[in-house]
């Protein structure tokens, strides 16, 4: 495979230094440069960041001088954006236009009609946006966008499911891990002891998200599936790992064993391709009666697998699970650098 | 009101502390005996129990002798019950038999089809299945259960809107807090950073003891509410207060402020007599965005009223809502208070 | 006793607030005025706090109007000082100036010379620095101060040893909750699995507030025990409730249970005159081989009592033992009212 | 180096579950027995044990049938025991006298006069003993044992300091890891929002096991270092990593910047033979202000090395710091995995 050089877009930052950390030793792609906001400009990483992850920053990294958010000079193949929305709306333009695709975790332009929101397992045809979006919007480059960490759980179990048997309501109720809040997140006089029953702007997104995802690219624009979503988003206090309890119909009614079986046989794009960041099952089933656990299944497919567990009978919608996913490898880094591993597969970058 | 002296049935655990931390000062209720199992006998409280409360154990109470759970020869009016289950299906009825009428917080006998499961605001006619008990087996006194802790949290406000609309479907996400499990509870290993999304036998109570509360008396049988309701439960780090997720349709159909104002304005006998351990409102609710929070509002009411926030509309059942209640006092100790308060103002203590 | 009204400088911080619980159904002391900074100037308490104590904001004082902290035409006999200590150094000069006595928990001028650093049970007598106070700085009013909230955990009890043995040498490790950083304080990124092992200025407050609070006045000025104290400060996951690893040497060489008895028995003036804050015993000291604990022991006395556990032997200075005691209750609120409750039995107000 | 098969005695507990997933992949060591009670006999270890770390269990060790505690018939060059206490002292001396090495983890056989308490940057000369061991007691085989997981980050930075300046005193306050009371460990109701200022047996452990580690082997019995210690053991709400507040005398007065380079500098025996499981530099000394943490700093060099901060002066000793080690891979398994390789290095196995 070819070899990428690649900008983080907000290094200094929560997701940013996820990127660094998971791309540490990455076979495909290289960092070369780390951009963040004016104040960390002409500074070492190592002095503009301040690194929270128990893993080392790497001495390479450390070394490097952080540049502004601006195209100009850069000289990479593309960049993953870990801006927050603010930025990204304007910033994540600017690279596109200047011939510098954007794999973009950030939420502002995730439902824009010519953006892919992608999940390499669930919908990798969706790239095929991307002509269309740079004709649109006259673009060298491009943005292509993974989902928000809640949704991202979620759908490729409802991706198993809805291609046998139509997916058609579903109800969630979510768990979330304090590191979904970013750096410094919430302080410990709220979240200690406590559950917080609201996220800002989180329900939206996982009610309309999935739909996109699962929708289908007709060659010229997107027909969203057609599915109803209902979520309540809770703050629990966990580090990582956002666990979801989910009730949902499905318009065939198949027995719980075999929608275990076709969650369990599950594979997508990125493992038949055998792309680095994939796991060897993007989704996994547990028979334990109590799992799964963010604590225990968060890091399962080195946080790229997603465990679902309890599977059963529901009295209302006909099946209930749980699911759980690591919010911050397969929620966020992670998800933007198999997308962008999918893309160089595809040719894309 | 008459003087009623009672024992404590499970004196030494973590249900029966909290019966003897919430009887102290009480109007009505003096303690007259401490049973535990037969290792206590004959120690005094003090010595047989380890006080895991913050309030200080009374002196009286430290100095009493404990018994085991035999009624003969207690010389009290009635006994409160914080027996686990597997001791209760056999104590209480002895205790019922010999005369001495049992206020249980256990589960054994909640679904007794003469046995009446009850909660003051909701369903106090349903104490007149008493006569039909004692007669049906032969006893002198009787058996008067509360709800589960995370039952007893869902069950008021529901009651007020289904009696104005009709209630019909409920989901239910639970996120309960650890003293639920009792003393000594999960490790911190288990629920340290982690979600444990299973409670052995919680879903089946919180599905079926509902429209048992909500059902109708007819003077010789109960006539069980009809309506589905399909519930997941999880355990998370807080100490005290369940917090519960909650979509549910209703025949008519209310706008949301309408819904609101229903919950509000509803009261029951407990307020209209003026109970001790009633609180003002039974149903508080809020309209913050974040609230309720077990941490900020279990303590509502001296933990017997129930807070419910976020209440707004649900695209697949029409309403839905977040509800929170203190799980060892309106949730245990206090709800079998409440009980007892509304026995002896019926006169049937 | 006369009625007095008081002022809460900076009221809607995490200190203020609890000095409004704390002060409910005060005997002596009744809130007529709430200041605080600029921005909350003209909106009610109700609207400029966000309030996080458990029990509720009481409804008068919701709807008081809250104002900036100047003295003109206030009229209130006193005031307690919430401040920061970076507003404090200046607006409670201006109060004392303006013949308000200020009541403070802030730190700016605790070790001011002819400002009292106050414990009512240990040094009572320093209230005599207050007219030579008001003399050298030509205020009609005067200011008084509490310690920092690990020193005043720890000098009730060395006071009792110190004037029966002499203290000589004191090495202690704190283990501090997070209260005592205020509102927000810590992030559950910062704090969460973690121990902080560093405090801002804490070490320098511990190794020095002592010995003025041992002091002795002798009319003009105060004489500095003579002792040295080492301290390391960490901050862990505990909400309330300070807890202290002591280690210390005596001029003299009694038993174990000889310096138990000595701080078992020790009171001061406050038990004497009967303050409405004091509790009943200073110091408790356990003999359980577990304790003292945050959570347990540190609602001992409403929160006014200190409590000592492990009392024995130490291998290089004689004895050492575990101090606790609540950090916003007797280390900062309930410390100053207490402060003023003696200040009134005194006179001085 | 030759290879070597492996027993690990007590292989179902937390600490045999660390040795088998450190061992996972060693260079030198293969597992080829897996021991543990006569409950788990027959069975395979995927159905004999709850497996609860992260990391997932090998499938190769899941398939492996599980033994008892016996050397009858195994076919190992050496054992690991992670045995509690009450089964180390007769199982260990049962497989040394059948001629199989024990590396203990255990505390039983610690204090033997005979038996090397071993950290291989420390004492690796006392392995000597080996010799005089087997004699004494007609064993083919011997037992060597590392230190209690608090005392075990203590000693190699003492040891920097003692070989330089002699160290003389020094107290310690530790906050330990809920993971050094094993599993299930302390319940959540016990250790949330609170810390357990008493760990049994561990005061006595720190301030005895430090002089037999610095003691000197004079070929026939060890004579140990001549200094006074004095510790105070507290539990804190912490997974992994014990921190320890320490002061310390010097019998030469070095400057602040001197003692850390002394730190810094330090090396052992385990770095000049590169044994696998030796971390860059046994010692890390951090000049930020709030370091070290648990959180950020126990998995320095893979958890083996020892992070050392907040180098500063005592008023009473001349030196205090703070000092963090990960006390289930440096304080457990993987001293014992170290101290292993350390024999085989030097010819004992």
């Amino acid at each position: 495979m070819k070899q990428f050089k690649v900008a983080i877009l907000g290094a200094t930052g929560a997701v940013g230094q996820r990127f660094i950390q998971l791309l540490e030793g990455h076979p495909w792609f290289t960092i070369g440069a780390l951009c963040a906001s004016d104040r960390s400009k002409g500074k070492t990483y190592g002095e503009a960041a301040e690194w929270r992850l128990p893993t080392p920053l790497p001495q390479v990294i450390k070394d490097m001088t952080v540049q502004t958010c601006q195209p100009e000079g850069l000289e990479v193949d593309f960049a993953f954006s870990a801006l927050p929305g603010s930025s990204a709306i304007d910033v994540e333009p600017a690279f596109a236009a200047a011939g510098i695709p954007v794999v973009s975790n950030a939420s502002s332009w995730r439902m824009g009609e010519d953006i892919p929101l992608l999940i390499p397992e669930v919908n990798p045809d969706h790239t095929q946006m991307i002509e269309v979006q740079k004709k649109n919007r006259g673009w060298k480059g491009f943005i292509v966008t993974n989902p928000n960490c809640a949704t991202i759980g979620l759908v490729p179990p409802l991706k198993a499911l809805h291609d046998a048997y139509g997916v058609e309501k579903i109800m969630v109720s979510t768990m979330q891990a304090t590191s979904g809040a970013g750096y410094p997140g919430p302080p410990i006089e709220v979240i200690g002891d406590n559950v917080v029953p609201f996220i800002n702007g989180e329900e939206d997104k996982i009610e309309t998200e999935p739909q996109k995802l699962l929708g289908v690219w007709d060659g010229e624009k997107l027909k969203f599936a057609d599915m109803v979503i209902s979520a309540q988003a809770s703050r629990v206090h966990v580090s990582d790992g956002h666990l979801e309890a989910v009730s949902f119909s499905l318009r065939e009614k198949p027995g719980i064993e075999e929608v275990i079986a076709t969650m369990e046989s599950f594979v997508g794009e990125p493992q038949k391709a055998g792309l680095p960041f994939a796991p060897a099952k993007p989704v996994i089933v547990t028979r334990e009666a109590d799992r799964p656990q963010p604590k225990l299944d968060r890091d399962a497919g080195k946080g790229m697998a997603i465990t679902v567990g309890r599977v059963r009978e529901c009295p209302l919608f006909g099946y209930k699970m749980m699911v759980l996913s690591h919010n911050t490898v397969r929620g966020a880094a992670g998800a933007a650098i198999l997308n962008a591993e999918l893309l160089a597969h595809q040719g894309h970058l």
